[in-house]
């Protein structure tokens, strides 16, 4: 048996894309084919991994961050040895499948994240790259390279297009992740045609400018070329490399290739016909010859390289035994033992301080120092905004090209390459990362909050400045509907407390979660209001009544989140003193609370009960709350630039508003 | 009275500056400071305007996309002869002053566009560059250039680091946009302190990657130097201009100056009198000496400039009356004449034709088309899915940088840098245009749309792909909370269409409208059903009775918007046959519909009837109008990579599904 050419192996790929998009009658053909050539090269001479164990801690990342050609990335773990069978492969975006349209962390094993949202993976990869960067520093010791490992990335000219590639290529290039290597597949082609008209950039100075080492011009369908492109990436550097290689998309399609036609539909059954004739593929549909299966396996080489790494661990173990204690720990995702009682130790503390003015912003900083100095595996960062935002704890050190050991990434003003840095972090393992900026800004990011929860990952989004309370900074800096968007997330879990308390359950269930979560913060003062012991428990649960003015069912239940609490609570007063019963109820998240069951929720709220619910905010989350007659106090307009007490009075956010409302419902 | 130097009239703008934002006790003394000689040398020398006449079609733009520095915005306007007064620079960040936190559009006259949240500023100065290159290409004629004017742009740090800007940094040089000239304020300094650590790009040579003329190095603070590269800028060719200013942020204060200290908060009492002694300004605060006020004041320039022009343009009207009428008419926003025939006849044409089977987004290409023809004013374009969003029409012709009087603008990949481009272009004036992507990635561009919004601009915002009907793709590229999440911005106007008919009116009230409007159209094949000529008006009103099985209180009412029409149409017949009296209502701009008074949402809802809502998105939207027993059958979790009927049938947003609440509803 010959050992196959690299050809041959590369052909593989692209007639199971081929093949699989033409049965499912669906899927994007051209980008598989087009990088079969360097896939091939980077799987089968570089990439460290063992298919049998896709979680190796040490493994080189691979990301498809043009997650469309997902056939490429599956064809490459069915052929290496992932477990990933033929029939996986037929069933191809069907329900179910482990061969989404767009591979899927999580759905399929060895795929590292999400892709498909064009930029994106490549700001994870930054992330991964960065993790490894911060995990060396951290853990390596001399002799002892435990955390060593590259991040590979392609990505197409969609990616380059998006920002969100900028704004993570750029701090790259600042954080000199040498260890990053960066594909582009310039294939000139995107779903509008030939792209030389919108997309003219000089890519290879683009990223020399953003300074990253460029190796330009490489052949795509050279596999030396290819393989020296890699060669010299990997060599030891402090610049992030990017491979710039010019491909033909639908590679080896005699009437589609280097055209669009080849990028997003099935090429037909007469064109993957003649494409088979074209590259001398004479094999029927999903048929891939012994000799090319044997010599694709990565399992023996695989399973050796872990090994060898295994050796390596077990000496770093027996040498530095608590260290490696640690790093098992870490990449299990498991918090620290001393976890449950920092939490206990900070809410004895709260609960003895009682009432405190303070804005939350500052007990949320003030708890997260804490836990960072509790929790090494906590990366916080921030979009520039690290002082007002108070990302910044006593525990932050900052992160910089010449010293990765820190715990605090100034991530610029790249809110949106910020997120998806933090999902890439989070899914690499050992780290759990949070970042900040102004809620208003969460817009910049959205798509990056919705892939870490569609992911499950375990990423905190910080956001301060959290309403119309920003004041003098106006209607741009003032968020309204942010909070109602983000909680509409599927499987998000949104925090907005009104206390240190609540902020200390906040960051303990972020923390214990698998999944993002987004904690907000205002900048002013809370209210000022000291909690019992039982509170806990309510607050786990999202939402619970704060305090009640006479026993039994209530006249009047009033409901609110975050500094609205001083409303209620002032409010209450005044109908407590005109003889009503008044409910007061915080929800602090209410995606938790929505979670409960009705019972609980109706013991909370009293369902039937007139209720006025009130948030600076969108109203329309309350909705789905109110079971009786009441009504929403929330702001529907934008805000204005005024300091904000005057705002909250200007749009009626206040507690003569909720007095007049609850007067108005008890008639 | 001796002629003043060029830094005491720079210095007027410091103390403007460093005076209020003392007095505000609030604001952003530093980038005004920095900035105070580069803006004295454009304003002064170059920039052609007319402070009598704002809106001036002909007048150079004038964009400040580092927003917070907007004292360095309204000390111009001051002391130009805008009209702003001391009492109003007095006035900063108080509630309805002129002059609020950030330069807001609308609010004060000679802002051309709201800023602060940093990039988009940037963005849409490249729309508006645009917007000159094509006008000119349409309305120009030999000896009459009557459309010809720059557009400045002044930038940031921060700007430069954010992914929307390099979006349209890159198309800008695709383009070939020569008469945009951006300043790049190079002090060094983001908010968390020296950049370099998160900033390290060699932003000259990444301009010129994107195909920029680069003009570096320029000392910000030498005026000669500014005038020279300013002079050097308006050369004509077809490259866009980056001007790399090097200064001192807070210039001029002794202790401050070059230090973050001096970006976002006063600079205290005693060190504005420090800085009054450091730069020899013996004035007390507000005041600025006469002959200053004098060399600044702008108008008499002004007056000449838009007299000159006026001459120009009246020869224009005697040579080509017709375009001089129409330029007149799009400069007015008005639109034609024959618009509402079109409209009518449209609406005839799909009442004629009855029942069709087709997804929306064909029916709203059709009539794109139709609207395209008859409206000059539109210039469309999609972030590289024109085939698939059908943004393009049958009457769309590509711009590109060798001609641009095309109407059809291919953004590239780039959902946020068109988004931000296209309210530039709102803003310049004389266009209305429309930019499409797939609606699960407005969540790149929704702080776009919330400007938008905020500005009153009139974007159409066109999102396809509109639900898990987009079906093999995956979660990635399905919709579930994004149009509650555009819903909920503000002032917008969201139509989700299930018909052609719906699409009509959707477009209509798209392009009469002062503000922005989104349009969201399903890919797959929406309900079958004929109109009836009654509809329109309830269309209008965005919900309406779309039918009744029985005259009376019906014993159902089946609400529901775009495909979902075809389940509620599907139950509401099982219904019936069942012996129910069942009500269907459209409503497919809830938006509008909210705004009707409660005596007509009433008369279409029927309040207290049990109503089942049907819409394959967050729920969330509609228990707002549920005041009665009823329930939402919605989408809450994240979709699946299948055939979109099978997504359907998976999360249960079926006809079955509809026919079982409402029969446990109706128990």
């Amino acid at each position: 048996m010959t050992r196959p050419s690299r050809r041959d192996l590369a052909n593989a790929i692209r007639f199971l894309t081929a093949d699989v998009v033409q049965q499912a009658n669906s899927g994007h053909p051209g980008t598989a084919m087009g990088m079969a050539d360097i896939a091939e090269v980077l799987w089968n001479d570089f990439l460290k991994h063992n298919p049998a164990n896709p979680k190796w801690s040490n493994r080189d990342r691979f990301v498809q961050s043009n997650g469309h050609g997902s056939m490429l990335t599956y064809s490459l773990l069915h052929l290496a040895g992932y477990g990933l069978t033929v029939q996986d492969l037929k069933d191809h975006r069907k329900l179910h499948s482990k061969t989404p349209g767009h591979p899927e962390y999580g759905i399929t094993a060895g795929v590292e994240t999400t892709t498909g949202p064009l930029g994106q993976g490549f700001a994870n990869a930054v992330g991964m790259a960065l993790a490894e960067r911060k995990l060396a520093a951290e853990f390596n010791r001399e002799g002892f390279p435990v955390v060593d490992h590259f991040t590979y990335v392609f990505v197409g000219d969609g990616c380059l297009m998006e920002g969100v590639a900028q704004e993570a290529a750029s701090l790259a290039g600042a954080l000199g992740l040498g260890k990053l290597i960066a594909v582009y597949d310039d294939n000139n082609i995107s779903i509008d045609g030939e792209v030389g008209a919108w997309f003219a950039d000089d890519t290879a100075a683009r990223f020399r400018a953003l300074g990253w080492n460029v190796i330009a011009g490489v052949d795509g369908h050279d596999s030396d070329a290819v393989a020296r492109a890699f060669a010299e990436a990997r060599q030891p550097g402090d610049k992030p490399t990017m491979i710039c290689c010019k491909t033909i998309i639908g590679f080896g399609s005699p009437n589609k290739q280097g055209k669009e036609e080849a990028h997003g539909a099935p090429l037909g059954v007469e064109e993957v016909e003649a494409t088979r004739k074209n590259l001398g593929w004479p094999h029927p549909a999903f048929f891939v010859p012994a000799e090319i299966i044997q010599a694709w396996d990565g399992r023996a080489r695989g399973a050796a390289a872990e090994a060898d790494w295994n050796r390596l661990f077990a000496g770093y173990a027996e040498r530095h035994p608590a260290l490696a204690a640690e790093f098992r720990r870490r990449m299990a995702g498991e918090l620290p033992k001393g976890f449950d009682a920092v939490i206990a130790g900070e809410a004895d503390r709260i609960l003895s301080a009682g009432a405190v003015k303070q804005p939350v912003r500052k007990g949320s900083s003030r708890l997260a120092g804490k836990l960072v100095e509790a929790l090494p595996e906590i990366i916080g960062g921030s979009a520039d905004v690290s002082l007002s935002t108070l990302a910044w704890t006593s525990a932050s050190r900052s992160i910089d090209r010449a010293d990765f050991s820190g715990n605090f990434v100034h991530y610029g003003v790249r809110e949106f390459g910020m997120s998806a840095m933090m999902n890439g972090m989070a899914a690499h393992g050992a780290l759990i990362p949070y970042g900040a900026c102004y809620l208003v800004f969460s817009d910049y990011s959205r798509n990056a909050v919705r892939l870490s929860s569609l992911m499950k990952l375990r990423s905190i989004f910080l956001y301060t400045h959290d309403s119309i309370g920003v004041g003098e900074d106006g209607p741009t800096h003032q968020p309204c509907e942010q909070m109602l968007a983000l909680r509409a997330i599927p499987g998000i879990s949104l925090w907005r407390p009104g206390s240190e308390l609540e902020a200390l359950c906040a960051w303990e269930a972020a923390l214990r979660r698998k999944g993002p979560t987004v904690i907000v913060a205002a900048r002013q003062d809370g209210a000022v209001f000291a909690h019992k012991p039982e509170h806990l428990d309510g607050i786990r649960k999202g939402g619970y009544v704060l305090s009640q003015s006479a026993a039994g069912k209530p006249d009047i239940v009033l409901a609110a989140t975050g500094t609205e609490l001083g409303q209620i609570i002032a409010a209450g007063e005044k109908l407590a003193q005109a003889g009503k019963s008044v409910r007061l109820v915080s929800i602090p998240n209410g995606n938790i609370f929505a979670a409960q069951d009705k019972a609980y929720q109706d013991e909370v709220l009293s369902f039937g009960t007139p209720a006025v619910f009130v948030e600076a905010a969108s109203p329309l989350y309350w909705y789905q709350f109110l079971k009786g007659p009441g009504t929403v106090v929330g702001v529907e307009s934008f805000g204005e630039s005024a300091p904000g007490t005057e705002v909250y009075r200007h749009l009626n956010v206040t507690a003569e508003r909720v007095v007049a409302e609850a007067e108005n419902l008890l008639g």
